[in-house]
């Protein structure tokens, strides 16, 4: 009688089934994960992926949780069927290795890596990059993995500010929020890192007029959401050189089309949805606790709040 | 009169005129910097690059400081000619630019961005890479550089340890001196950062038979000095793939000739030793500090150690 569903990747079930076994086993939970069931009334737990198995939830009619695998909550919140308390995957490991990426490519821009990499032989221009201390690197969207991410960054001692619908209060960020703090943020930022939720306020955020706000030769760094940007508004500016470079690692269509202008413009770099991967092993703990939660009556972790869309 | 003489780079002289002022007027000094002299006697601090217009200090017999205005301290020494205290550049502009450029190259190592960089059109492996607490980032040199750079990264995430001549103690980095411990460092280290000194024990210390005890796949950063590597051994050991990547910003003749084959090799990359830079307005505020104890008769920070060689 199957109680936890595994309606995830089927590529990844054998991963998980053990990460879930032993993190049950370890959480004093004897209670046993399965990729197939008989009766979808006995499943009171489902890990959830939104291009998973499972897609109609109608039968599911106990479910106590239904458990995203995936960080983003657009597509799962577009499954009408899905009316049962929607948890998102908060993973320490995808904070991190969003961290990596996003720490990687800013310090890329901020030292002008590619230019040494395209350097014609024998080019010795010893000039120095500005400091860290002195470049702005701004995060547009500070939730979970925005605040984890500026904070990482101004930690290490760039300066760090932020923009969000609501205004946050963290220390070593200066945070903005609201028309009037985007510009201040725009006027700032030498580097600008997209980590905001796709919705029907930001679809397009990144389009020609808010470009001509931002610094000549600024940088773009996303990791969040491809539909944020006007991909046509960016290839322009990025033509222009009011933006100096572009880091893309999500798309309105993945994998990105082979004839997008992305792949061979020379100031963009590709990355292949990499930054925000969940890994399995930390993901099965969070899974985990929120089970334990459940079964101890406990209040989950990370539901999704429908009305706001995240 | 002159008692400070200016003895740097000519490029430079502008503007180390204008931050020098700046900098003795808020020191309280009322005193003038110039590139010109009449009689040596007279001169009693020298701003001294080893690559400018003076290299006989015999004449200045009044000396009170030589301030190097170079960080490495094996050229001014041999120099036999200089016989007075003899200052080397502590500057943390250029240990911030330091750890900007070790820290960049981690992570671009760590997250191999050079495979999307060169990426065919259409690639889209998403299998993301390791974590960086995953991953163990070693530094050969433990001087005030590499401890700066050490804790930078080891902060960030990175598991870092160090191995250096006399063993150190230093919070969140795990130190190791003496063979033993070099057989600890490269069995363990997955990126390699070289910050030694260079002294006879270290020309060369990167040869076959230490890159033979490394990780298969390591990564190796040279932003220290030129000798440090066996050129022939690395250059072997990129090509079997013994050594993943290699990013070199010194070179044993600089500009790297352009016959060399570090400029056409695929896993390298080449920076033209930009990674040390001596910042001037923050230079100019540890030379002015040094000039107001020499006036106040109080000892002189950074004197170089002539027995020990750095």
């Amino acid at each position: 009688m199957t109680k936890i569903l595994y309606a995830g990747n089927p590529d990844e079930w054998d991963e998980y089934r053990i990460q879930m076994q032993t993190a049950l086993r370890n959480a004093g939970l004897n209670m046993l994960i399965s990729n197939q069931y008989e009766d979808p009334k006995n499943v009171e737990y489902m890990l959830y992926a939104p291009n998973g198995p499972v897609q109609d939830l109608t039968p599911f009619t106990n479910l106590k949780l239904v458990q995203s695998l995936w960080a983003g909550v657009e597509v799962p919140l577009a499954n009408e069927t899905i009316t049962q308390p929607l948890a998102r995957m908060v993973d320490i490991g995808m904070s991190i290795g969003m961290s990596d990426y996003v720490m990687g490519q800013v310090l890329r821009h901020h030292l002008r890596t590619d230019k040494f990499s395209h350097a014609e032989i024998g080019d010795w221009d010893m000039s120095p990059p500005p400091l860290s201390i002195d470049r702005t690197v701004a995060f547009l969207g500070l939730g979970a993995l925005g605040t984890y991410c500026a904070q990482k960054v101004a930690d290490y001692g760039f300066r760090t500010i932020g923009w969000s619908r609501s205004l946050k209060s963290i220390d070593t960020i200066a945070s903005f929020s609201g028309d009037d703090g985007l510009q201040t943020v725009l006027e700032q930022a030498d580097i600008i890192v997209l980590l905001l939720p796709n919705t029907p306020h930001t679809t397009n955020i990144i389009n020609a007029d808010l470009i001509a706000r931002m610094k000549d030769g600024v940088a773009i760094i996303n990791p969040g959401r491809g539909p944020l940007i006007d991909d046509d508004a960016l290839l322009a500016a990025l033509d222009s050189g009011k933006v100096s470079g572009a880091t893309l690692d999500v798309f309105r269509t993945e994998p990105l089309p082979v004839d997008h202008r992305y792949w061979t413009h020379p100031n963009v770099l590709v990355t292949p949805h990499v930054a925000s991967s969940t890994r399995i092993d930390s993901a099965s703990k969070i899974v985990v606790e929120n089970i334990r939660r459940g079964e101890h009556g406990e209040a989950f972790l990370h539901l999704v709040d429908r009305s706001a869309g995240y």
